[in-house]
């Protein structure tokens, strides 16, 4: 490879909002899409519910002259959602699956039955290797009272867990997707922090679409604006996001969205707006350094976001064992109220009424039972993360300690073994 | 790091068979283990079947001084069973639960429940980089007519690009575990040619144990003589594999297990036999290098093995859309029913008997809609570890096709940065 060797890479992320039956005008959206992707050529597409595989299949057949590497990630009951389209030849994939992703019994939010997971693809790009990631967590139903922050946490440090364990010896590292946080919220901090990725839309000095970069802005019809009444311009939840590792530099030469309209004519192409991307990859650094140093004031920010995530999870992990408790109780006033019918069906008191209420009160058993299993399996999994997170916490505490120069150990966003290459 | 340094890694594994109130002598053995791991002080213990997190605390606490470092990997409902005690510092672990891992409905079975995983441990030894894995994958009930063989290819697959994914920078990796696969079953041979691990039994000169090298003896007394009744001697199903990576070069020194009797006095330790292995890491081949080369007669290996592992799986998902569709009756044939209870109820003919069915029905239908969920949850996750397999033949065939000196792309169990460093 020349010392002047530049990489261009153009990608391109879109929720597609592709729910059979539901979706508003979901064929012609997906038929649009499919054209203007073929018109644009992107190296990378990676996209978000695209929850029939029929559509997938259409859009596959359609973008083989442009795209001839395609996958979709299958998982859970509907699937993942998530699929990507490649112009360069895929030389690997895999998937993780999210431990926590919501609560069988909230059928109307749906996010339990999707699978809800992290794709994973390894390209070989001018002899460098690219991981790409395209994801998408759970749903944020009321940001007021959301009770599904601590999943959404424990996604997020999943996610990051899966990045910096999977990305160890890939030359860049790139994630797309809709993650349904906000830049500031917990959860997109602690990704950022553990895994060093920088985002597309923060670095790139030629920005061009919604203001403030969203992607839900008020003006797309497809939007409910009722939902963004506290946020008048709209919210940024898809990103784009990169690092480079061992002595390469990735800059955001362009960064575009779509501004709630459809690029040429008609609706827009989904309720989110589509993120396009031009990244370099150099071996010198591009002249706007972004000031990415790896020093104290980060290592603090790691600290911090960490001890915020682990509060959080342990808060989650309260609330799954009071669910638990509760169940429990329910299960054990069931089987009570089982053994009375049963007494009442023999002693002959009043038979049919008993006879009548036996069925209801094991369905009353059972459903409780399955409740309390799932519960305590939820605190088992946001335990798992809060463990985790604790180790890297204590980790990044003992290399505080110790003088930030002699001891390097932990850098965040760095990788252990990069150490020896850099110095 | 000198040229003549060697780095020895004494590594114990067992499965533990710690089930509380049902394994016998439970709290003794635990106890035994402790004092044998102090005694023996090896750099390395991971253990398997410790269901109760009390018994790794205990173990933990009695460890402490030996082994300053532990931990144990929770997931599902009831947990992995999976922990680790290690006299160096854990520098940081994860874990991946398998997507497929049995039904829930196969109670007596419970390995539905237990969430089986896989745990990485990431070691620095001398300067080096150590994965450290341990697993416990889907028993084995009827070895004639194995309902969850599917499910166990699947897992050994997931295992395999698990440890593919996490550890192309490590300098060395390990897999202990309980595999529930002797040598030569299908899982066994697509991890080992996927991942390129060597086999401890298989490779070392100086054994001392079972016959065979068997993990569950005849003579252990915790063992049920009617299962080994066609394996006279017993059966291997648990595992030290290890390989090097990046110019080093792992032999192992010693391979030693229990023979079904206590190391020193009173019953066994598990119903399992123990393994300790002591591996010697070097810089220069061992006196007796292992032939382990990478050329066409490995690839067609390799593609033998991902043929058949496809056809499992392939047959696993049709077994799998077979129960969802006959469900898929049974539900439409309940709300059938429902439909005609209610008419009766209403309509006044025989209004008792329509009552009294009327919850069973809803039952049924509950019931069936679960079952129906669960098969179409199991053939996406078959169907997702066929595709990851299907595309890794489809590489391996392209490299075969080519000649396999000018196209080294797809080397079993070589990672793909490497070849710049060998050549």
């Amino acid at each position: 490879m020349k010392p002047n060797f530049t990489l261009r890479l153009r990608v391109f992320n879109l929720n597609c909002w592709g729910i059979p039956y539901l979706s508003k005008h979901r064929a012609d959206r997906v038929k649009r899409l499919g054209d203007f992707l073929n018109m644009e050529s992107f190296d990378l597409a990676l996209l978000e519910e695209v929850w029939s595989e029929q559509d997938f299949q259409d859009l596959r057949q359609k973008l083989l002259p442009t795209y001839p590497a395609a996958h979709y990630f299958r998982s859970g009951i509907i699937g993942s959602g998530l699929c990507v389209f490649s112009k360069h030849p895929i030389q690997e994939f895999t998937q993780h699956v999210f431990t926590l992703n919501g609560y069988p019994y909230m059928i109307h939010h749906g996010d339990w039955f999707c699978g809800k997971a992290v794709g994973l693809l390894v390209l070989h790009l001018s002899g460098l290797v690219l991981n790409a990631y395209v994801t998408h967590l759970h749903a944020e139903y009321n940001r007021q009272k959301d009770v599904y922050l601590a999943h959404r946490v424990a996604q997020a440090w999943e996610l990051a867990q899966f990045i910096h364990h999977t990305s160890k010896k890939a030359d860049m590292v790139l994630l797309c997707g809709d993650l349904n946080l906000h830049p500031k919220d917990l959860g997109c901090r602690l990704l950022k922090e553990w895994t060093g990725l920088c985002d597309a839309y923060l670095e790139t000095r030629d920005f061009k679409g919604s203001e403030e970069g969203c992607t839900m802005v008020p003006e797309n019809c497809y939007v409910n604006r009722r939902e963004l009444e506290q946020f008048p311009l709209g919210i940024r939840i898809d990103y784009v996001l990169y690092k480079a590792v061992s002595g390469l530099y990735i800059s955001c030469k362009t960064f575009k969205t779509t501004t709630g309209h459809d690029p040429h004519s008609g609706t827009p192409l989904s309720d989110h707006e589509a993120l396009m991307a031009t990244l370099c990859v150099r071996h010198s650094p591009p002249q706007h350094t972004s000031s990415h140093s790896h020093g104290p004031a980060e290592r603090s920010a790691l600290i911090s976001v960490l001890r915020e995530a682990w509060t959080e999870l342990d808060q989650g992990m309260a609330q799954a064992l009071w669910w638990a408790t509760i169940t429990g109780y329910v299960i054990g006033l069931g089987l009570l109220l089982l053994a009375l019918l049963c007494a009442l069906a023999v002693g002959g008191g009043i038979r049919e009424v008993a006879i009548l209420l036996w069925t209801p009160s094991v369905g009353l058993v059972l459903g409780a039972g399955a409740v309390y299993l799932f519960h305590v399996q939820e605190a088992k999994g946001l335990c798992r993360a809060r463990a985790e997170l604790q180790h890297v916490l204590g980790r990044a505490r003992e290399a505080q300690d110790l003088s930030p120069e002699s001891q390097p150990a932990l850098q965040p966003g760095r990788q252990e073994g990069d150490r020896a290459e850099e110095q």
